[in-house]
């Protein structure tokens, strides 16, 4: 009996995840907000706390929800793709996450030459002022937080939001990786100038000019980060 | 009592969850396989038939695990990146999925003519050879898949395993949309002059070279996939 009922079983599961998934993704359950509790699901869905309890299950291997002990289940992802892309880091070389970090910037950079708007140069320009402060002031414990939000707005203006969703999941690996590591005042002076070479080179809509800063910027992060790594420090993550 | 033991069982799942797919991910559950039946996993891991069952379902959730009814449960993919990322291609535009294969692409074949060994050129010739034939015989039915074994070669070269997994994630949503669409003879000859450019490019080393072939033949994809669209053929999943 058990296994002609099984497959039915599996497919109410898998629908309530889609409802579910749909719930956060379209944003009515957002990020940070604690979702309804199980009897609540239970009588609102129809279905048994079994299936629930089996959708949230997966819904928390899948990275979207995350329980909180004695406290409730959060949404702590609006897709799966961004903690599914964060695990694939996890295993893998920094050189190797560097890589896919340089491509997916240098043609964000290109594309917000080519596609800004005068709002997102607004955005830019702004990101981009408070890491020259944190930089003058050698604010040193804010400034990775700052450039990150300065490399993401342009990232925005190139207006794609699954590059912006995969370039955030390569940002966060990068920063911890970074965090974990000594940087040098010397690969902060280096970025600190071609910030405002990446600057210059999207408001005068230059897309190739603005994807070789990139390119220089991350080929300097990298040549620092990797002897760093030979040196002895555990920057990289494996 | 169920809220003082919930916590606990939770871990437990995400336990044998994370057991799961170490076996999927370290290919002794190769893709394609049957994975063991529930008695026999309740046996070997030493718990419940509900906790097996749960882990099952989280793994069917991230796209790692497939059940067939009445057959058993299969591996389909090695990790949950790969499903994660189609998932959210199926939500977008064309055009947006066209700018992420650009930017992954245009890095590999940079970094495939900095980076290819002896044996990865002979790949990357034997793959051309196969498209160039396929091209020549008018062999259209072919052609496509053929195509992305050639630049699937070209990404290898650049020996970055999460590029790759990336790239052909991207390029499964690309080619859905272009058999669903009539890609037209004129874009055919046009990617036939570039694949040749490109060849040359990476043998050469020429990086810049072998990035702006990749950028001209996407871009040619572009303007006349987004014009099928504009004159009504339906070829953008949405």
């Amino acid at each position: 009996m058990t296994n002609l009922q099984r497959p039915m079983k599996r497919t109410l599961v898998e629908q309530i995840v889609a409802q579910l998934e749909e719930l956060i993704e379209n944003g009515t359950w957002p990020v940070g907000d604690r979702i309804p509790a199980e009897p609540e699901l239970v009588k609102e869905l129809g279905v048994s706390r079994n299936t629930i309890r089996e959708a949230i299950h997966a819904l928390i291997h899948a990275g979207m929800l995350r329980t909180r002990q004695g406290d409730g289940t959060y949404v702590c992802s609006s897709s799966s793709l961004a903690p599914a892309l964060t695990r694939r880091l996890e295993r893998c070389e920094l050189s190797d996450t560097l890589d896919v970090r340089s491509a997916l910037e240098q043609e964000g950079a290109r594309l917000a030459a080519l596609r800004h708007t005068p709002e997102d140069l607004e955005r830019i320009r702004s990101a981009y002022q408070q890491v020259r402060y944190a930089w003058e002031e050698r604010d040193f414990e804010h400034l990775i937080r700052l450039d990150y939000a300065f490399h993401s707005a342009i990232i925005a203006a190139a207006h794609n939001a699954i590059l912006s969703d995969l370039y955030d999941s390569i940002s966060e690996a990068v920063q911890m990786a970074v965090h974990d590591g000594s940087t040098s005042l010397e690969l902060l002076q280096i970025h600190a100038e071609l910030n405002e070479q990446l600057v210059k080179g999207i408001v005068a809509r230059n897309a190739a000019g603005a994807a070789d800063t990139v390119r220089a910027y991350i080929d300097a992060s990298r040549t620092m980060l990797l002897q760093d790594i030979e040196g002895g420090n555990e920057i990289h993550h494996e």
